[in-house]
């Protein structure tokens, strides 16, 4: 007995899962590109001057269930108390219909951006609903299909309202009751812009003085008050008057339309979405109707499909900034799509007479509490109030505090003598007495008062959420199936590879996903006392070291929430230094023309002057028209922004000289992160010469992409620019988001991908990665041109598919590609960017080799349908590729077709039983551009289309 | 300031969620039945002789939120300490896809029994997949779709053996080393069949004695012998060998087939499926190839459809118990199938290699374990192991064992001198440090051992999983995908009512099932320390004492874990106490003709004989009759079995009779509890003069049916039959389920549907079941005849739809009808039961009037489309109805049907863009059973189905 057990190995390979293609798979694909190994085409990809030195070593990585341990124990560190802190952060109840079937569902979390409208008729339906409930809430006729978050919103509406008001002045006043992280994102974004910040009572407010002004409402302290005649003097002045409101508060006091508000924001956190330390949260932006293509953001629209039925898309998405370049001015193109889908389903979950049952109780509750304090002789202000009260308790403030820490319950600190209380949805009875208890008072609660404690005046008088969709029936049985019947519409990445160049959809493992859930991490007030969240700081320690050691530099910022808030937040930084150092006057920004889209539009957000450098015919910077402009502008050089691997997915070996250029001048060096995963393990930014890097934690290490949004955009510096990272938005100027830690709920899934993959496997996904690039690029290069590769003929991660001759010989756009790869069961790749009428793939290394071979099927297929056009053996106009996407409707329509409906509906790469049926046919841009409608249209209008 | 608040109302609606029809929807339907409300509906439908006196009161209702509140205070009294009692059940790691995508999806856990394979081919290869892993495993050439647990399978086995043997000894042999429970459940189920068992020693078994055997393999107390000569003494005799093997040492060493075995049985729950407390989990039953037309239980197989692609279904459907009634021998076609799938899925996502490598580091932990037990001197035991091991400790068993609890540890407690320990895939070394710690070692762990410590002539030479299922890329998104792929092929109740008669497919609504996931309901071992499952008992407590409540008997037992067990228990415990008043002779159980198929064949299993008792031309039982055979059996008269309301959905006013019938004749009276959710809050069978009764939980109150299990079937009895009730099977005999309270991690979701309802909400619930049953009645009644109705003309919560006519005027079966159904987007209703030829429909309470329409449209279309065949305007052979359900593919191809594509794929009820499509075409039973093929086809068929 003993002897040598054989094939042992670690018992559940979470690197292994993470990676798509099987060694099995891997020598097989090695053969097609003919090399010997991952090594040796990694070897001909990457250039050997760029390599990083040292192998990333983290350890030994984590199995899933070893990891979900590790998790734990930091979770545990966490201590959850309930936060009656408010300041726009507020606990609430997820319904658990909405938990299980929005939030943890992969068919919605994994959805990208509803870019292509076909496959994403569901979430866009999703969105339209959450705009409806922000426009009847906020009484404004356009909403946006949500942004980051509430104090971004704000510095979004300020520099809106520049844009589209007619007065000239150049100050912005800001209500002193606005939220403090609200006040400090205003102010962070304004001075670069030259905009002067007044802050002040309303009343003291000199509307000839600015082009705008901002209120809170209620305000930070809780005070409830009528704004409509600051926002007659604002209109006098021909100012725009922007208002902050708390969303629950709306179904109870009048709305900001109804008082004459131009813009309204705010946060939709407490319609279900969990506080999560922070983030990720859905911010809402709505205005008048003059003013909606002015709106910064997405906007869910309304047009027709080929067919004339009904279809969803994304209005104005030439507004966006990739699009708009130089003259953007906001770079918010992102979104907060997933948590404002749960925020619309929660008022569709509850309907109107529910959410205003739920504001209702809230106020009653707080009233309750109120009349306690009063009791006991406390003096609580202010007399009008919705949810948020301030008592005065002099000497007590501490030792009020600290007993209420005791009662489990995080009370404001306000000033030095008062106490700030905010109720929400879920504290019940017991926990008003435990607030009285700390303020010295034992009372029982008894019943909720029966009446309100609200100026008459300021209650709401009009009606909200009458679309059909909020009239629903509320049997949870009709709401899961409504969930399910949007999910089913869409394509997201648990049915298909979504081969989205420069987005990364990569593998969200369940793993990684389910500590986000875990009330240790979603219990968290932002501002509860930080003894409280030392699991969180354990995590983003720890997560920030192994994010240096992967990208080169010394520190990260966790605040920025998105990739362009990332960008932002790191020139910034870089502007801040050369201040410091007095080198204010440096305002110009090189960006090569091959730039992300946001590049400019951050750039210019921070008062710089973007000069364009050109590219190459092989689509790499041009080093002498680099070293031309750099010397040009040498004195006024502040930085430049270059991404790496480059936008046409090169590794361009002279990114050592473009940096050690912009440094000689005196410049920083910003690279952007949006390419990394082309990159970790194999390369470091901070070795290259950058200064300042973001990483987009939302396609690199894991976090989903939810349909457009949440995401993070943390950014890694050098040494010498720590001192000026963003600050705390209670402490100081120069925070970029509402929250210290941006969306600090979603690290989990980021450390978590570290832990399981270990630095072994973070290179073996990169190489994986570069892999399945070379794979698609070999297997497709006889049919189509493959734009931009390295002098050994590779690629990076991801590929241009040239299709622009295809136009000239058959007629063929890259969007007839594209929707037929919908029949495929495709998302599209990337469309017309970096390089217009091409088509870029990022298959990531989470893709199985079969899978890449069914998508090569798929464009080889497509290829042959390409040639019979050109052939002459069939017409565009009548070609399967113009036809495309087709539905069910097609088949049992008439068929007249010169194809057949086999071939029109399963070309290959169509799965036959598992077949994915777009919901409508190619939808018609132009028509819903011209026929802007952003809310649901009435149901029976989809009674029509259903018929 | 202050006024009164309008419409003010609870903020979450919890009852309000469960049930389907709105207010306003129930106006409309009071309308439509021409009553003034819905008491008056119930006044005519409930007769007034038969109603409880008072209403259910259980004070206020609870939210959402507080019953989730109420839950984590419950489920902190249980303490989840690490398990290494071994005794079967194994702590295990789910992986969190499938936790996320099969346990926590509405798509797997709300689908039915898979009766209608074409909208349940998802579920039917999972449990394919499960069929093939078990018979791979054991060695053996069929495998069923699984069975309660390992003791009930044990049980099952024992009867399977006398029925093939051809040894006409009367006993049968248990393995001494067979886990307790095991034992207890062979006794309790010998008993009443006059089964004598010898327990004994392998090798002091006579197989000349006995028709079979039984051996635990490895043995309870870890022993790993070779079974091979034992098996080979027993068919030398004639007589039948059985294995219950743990199914993860199968991985290791030799399987029960290569022994010799005949059948093979054990538990799958350490596949993935957490312990619960003692379940759910699904029990495995294999055997060799001749025996398999004997195996109970459900046995998915593979046939064609009408295309001729391969299509899944249930084989040898005609074996199920409610066909073949009095001559059944076992009342066991439930199963598992939830937990089946997971253990499936568990053995595709690691594949064999991935199962190898689990098991072989378990065993060398173990090893691990046993040198530092030995090296410290004590005695441990068997020489050959796999993960179990006992200790000789003498008079330190109890300080090691609270030792052990204080480093978090349970060990087994084995006579009053040893210890057992059992390590499983969780079992990490700082564990086995603390084992040491507890017997006082100090010693650090290192690394695993490098050789087996397992008799090498028990190793396992021969391969498994080799079906390519098994050899899938282990990617998780392949995985994913597979499974959302699977899903989206069956229609569950996630996307339309699922209209059973008899079945109550009702909400499972979301905040029901979450606590089933958490550590402190899943987390713990059956025979862990009472002390640390308090918050069960309490639960436990707390939810039997509404029970009684609500069905006016005087205590609960929650040990039967199916509602067949439930009666099988019930019966035992009549049986007991007629034994004990000296009545044994009792053995005559009356039943009328309209039963439940499962009541005759438990009243075998007792060994009574059953008499059926005549039905009149209403379906209610003939009392005439009924009074005939109580006088004619008198002296014999056991008991009777009634379902209340009648399977034929009719309220008997003659209940009572019956009850006062059998009682005087010494009887007792059993009701079935199947239709409970027609009498919760408004009759109680115990008031009626039920002496026990079963309740389906899984009906009733709300655990989901998860594709034909996990059930419940707890028994409430009166007074006098308490001392009979089940015993805990480790205390005695009359245990009748492997774990003391069945599967008691699926009692949360019943109580917490309960504490959501209030009295007053259960009531409303029936009253709402009662009104949609009649709803449809009332729109079909034109044109389909409603058999049997109270003299009111109402029916109860169901009705049978008689559609024999049609066969007669049109040709029209009701199979043609009920596969009609899902081209209109349903499960068809329960086929041919309780009267062959009909359709009895159960809408429940859970759906809205809007899905009652759109089922009564599909219906009342159906009608006309028989009518055109009636009038001569179409050949039924080429009807829709014949040729139904239509699938993509009849789209695809040529079109030569005499109606048009848009009617045959679009009849009303059909959603549009929301269409289900069935991914086969009609499916050939006849030919499935002629050709019984059990385990996964090789994929290459797939390839060619696929084309």
């Amino acid at each position: 007995m003993g002897f040598e057990p054989t094939d042992y190995q670690p018992y559940d390979f979470a690197n292994r899962r993470h990676i798509g293609p099987s060694p099995a798979e891997m020598e097989g694909m090695f053969e097609v590109l003919g090399v010997s190994g991952l090594d040796d085409l990694i070897g001909q990809a990457v250039p050997e001057g760029i390599r990083q030195a040292e192998p990333l070593d983290f350890g030994p990585a984590l199995s899933e269930r070893e990891m979900l341990w590790r998790m734990q124990e930091v979770a545990e560190k966490n201590s959850v108390l309930t936060s009656l802190i408010g300041m726009g952060y507020h606990g609430t109840i997820t319904p658990p219909a909405i938990q299980r079937n929005i939030f943890e569902n992969p068919a919605w979390y994994t959805a990208y951006t509803p870019y292509q409208p076909e496959i994403s008729q569901g979430r866009l339906e999703a969105l339209l609903n959450y705009q409806t409930m922000v426009s009847d809430l906020t009484g404004l006729a356009v909403a946006n299909a949500s942004l980051l978050d509430e104090a971004t919103a704000c510095a979004e509406a300020m520099t809106m309202a520049r844009r589209v008001a007619k007065s000239k002045a150049a100050a912005f006043f800001v209500d002193e009751g606005c939220h403090p992280q609200n006040i400090a994102v205003i102010r962070t974004r304004a001075a670069p812009l030259g905009i002067e910040i007044i802050v002040g009572a309303p009343e003291d407010m000199d509307a000839a003085a600015v082009f705008g002004a901002i209120f809170q409402y209620p305000g930070t302290f809780g005070g409830l008050r009528d704004l409509t005649p600051h926002m007659d003097a604002l209109h006098e002045a021909k100012a725009v008057g922007i208002v902050a409101a708390d969303i629950m508060a709306l179904c109870l006091v009048r709305e900001p339309g109804a008082m004459g508000a131009d813009i309204a924001v705010g946060s939709t956190q407490r319609f279900g979405v969990p506080l999560g330390y922070g983030g990720p949260h859905a911010a809402y932006m709505a205005c008048r109707d003059a003013f909606k293509r002015a709106m910064p953001g997405r906007i869910v629209g309304v047009s027709v499909d080929s067919l004339g039925n009904r279809a969803y898309r994304l209005s104005l998405q030439t507004r966006e900034q990739h699009i708009r370049r130089e003259k953007a001015t906001s770079n918010v193109c992102t979104a907060q799509a997933l948590l404002a889908v749960m925020a619309g389903f929660y008022a569709v979950f509850h309907g109107p007479l529910g959410l205003k049952a739920i504001a209702q109780r809230i106020h009653l509750k707080t009233a309750r509490l109120v009349e306690g304090l009063t009791s006991a002789g406390y003096a609580v202000g202010p007399d009008a109030y919705f949810d948020t009260v301030v008592v005065e308790v002099g000497l007590l403030q501490r030792g009020i505090l600290a007993a209420a820490v005791r009662e489990g319950i995080n009370l404001r600190r306000v000033g030095k003598t008062r106490i700030g209380i905010t109720l929400d949805e879920t504290v019940r009875p017991a926990q008003v007495e435990a607030v009285w208890r700390a303020f010295g008072l034992v009372r029982d609660y008894g019943e909720d008062p029966e009446t309100y404690h609200l100026p008459e005046a300021l209650l709401r008088d009009s009606d909200y959420l009458t679309h059909e969709v909020f009239q629903m029936n509320r049997a949870e049985t009709e709401m899961m199936r409504y969930m399910r019947r949007l999910a089913d519409r869409d394509l997201a990445l648990d049915r298909a590879m979504i081969p989205l160049g420069s987005c990364t959809m990569k593998l969200n493992a369940a793993a990684e996903m389910m500590p986000v859930s875990w009330k240790e991490f979603s219990g968290l007030h932002p501002y509860a006392p930080a003894d409280q969240a030392a699991g969180y700081a354990e995590m983003i320690d720890d997560l920030s070291a192994k994010l240096c050691t992967i990208t080169g530099y010394d520190a990260f910022s966790m605040q920025p929430n998105s990739g362009a808030q990332g960008e932002y937040a790191g020139l910034l930084t870089i502007a801040a230094w050369q201040a410091a150092r007095g080198e204010n006057h440096r305002k110009v920004c090189l960006i090569p023309v091959n730039a992300h889209g946001t590049n400019p539009a951050s750039a210019q957000m921070v008062g710089w002057t973007v000069v364009p450098v050109a590219c190459d015919a092989k689509g790499s910077i041009d080093l002498a028209d680099f070293r031309a402009k750099a010397e040009k502008h040498s004195a006024a050089l502040a930085a430049c922004m270059i991404t790496y691997p480059s936008t046409h997915g090169v590794f361009e070996e002279t990114v050592r000289e473009v940096c050690e250029i912009t440094h000689r001048h005196g410049g920083q060096v910003y690279i952007d992160g949006a390419n990394m995963n082309a990159m970790v393990g194999l390369s470091r930014p901070g070795d290259l010469g950058g200064d300042v890097s973001h990483l987009n934690l939302h396609k690199t290490f894991c976090i989903p992409h939810g349909g457009g949004g949440p995401g993070m955009g943390p950014i890694g510096v050098k040494h010498h620019l720590v001192p000026h990272l963003p600050t705390h938005p209670l402490q100081g100027a120069g925070a970029v988001s509402a929250a210290p830690f941006g969306s600090p709920s979603l690290l989990p899934i980021s450390w978590g991908y570290i832990l399981m993959s270990g630095g072994d496997g973070l290179t073996q996904s990169t190489k994986a990665a570069i892999l399945n690039a070379n794979y698609i690029a070999a297997r497709l290069s006889g049919a189509y041109e493959i734009l931009y590769t390295a002098p050994s003929g590779r690629v990076a991660h991801e590929c241009i598919l040239d299709v622009r001759p295809f136009e000239k010989t058959a007629g063929v756009t890259v969007e007839d590609i594209a929707k037929r790869l919908i029949d495929c069961g495709f998302h599209a790749p990337t469309m017309s960017w970096p390089v217009a009428g091409t088509l870029m793939v990022e298959p990531t290394e989470s893709e199985t080799r079969a899978e890449l071979d069914r998508f090569c099927d798929a464009m080889l297929a497509i290829r042959e349908e390409i040639r019979a056009i050109e052939n002459g053996e069939m017409d565009v106009a009548a070609s399967p590729l113009r036809h495309a996407p087709h539905t069910m409707e097609d088949l049992v329509r008439e068929w007249d077709r010169p194809y057949s409906r086999e071939q029109g509906c399963f070309p290959p790469g169509a799965f036959r039983v598992d077949k994915y049926w777009p919901p409508v046919n190619r939808v018609d841009n132009a028509y819903g551009d011209r026929n802007l409608v952003c809310t649901c249209p009435p149901m029976s209008d989809y009674a029509e289309a259903a018929e």
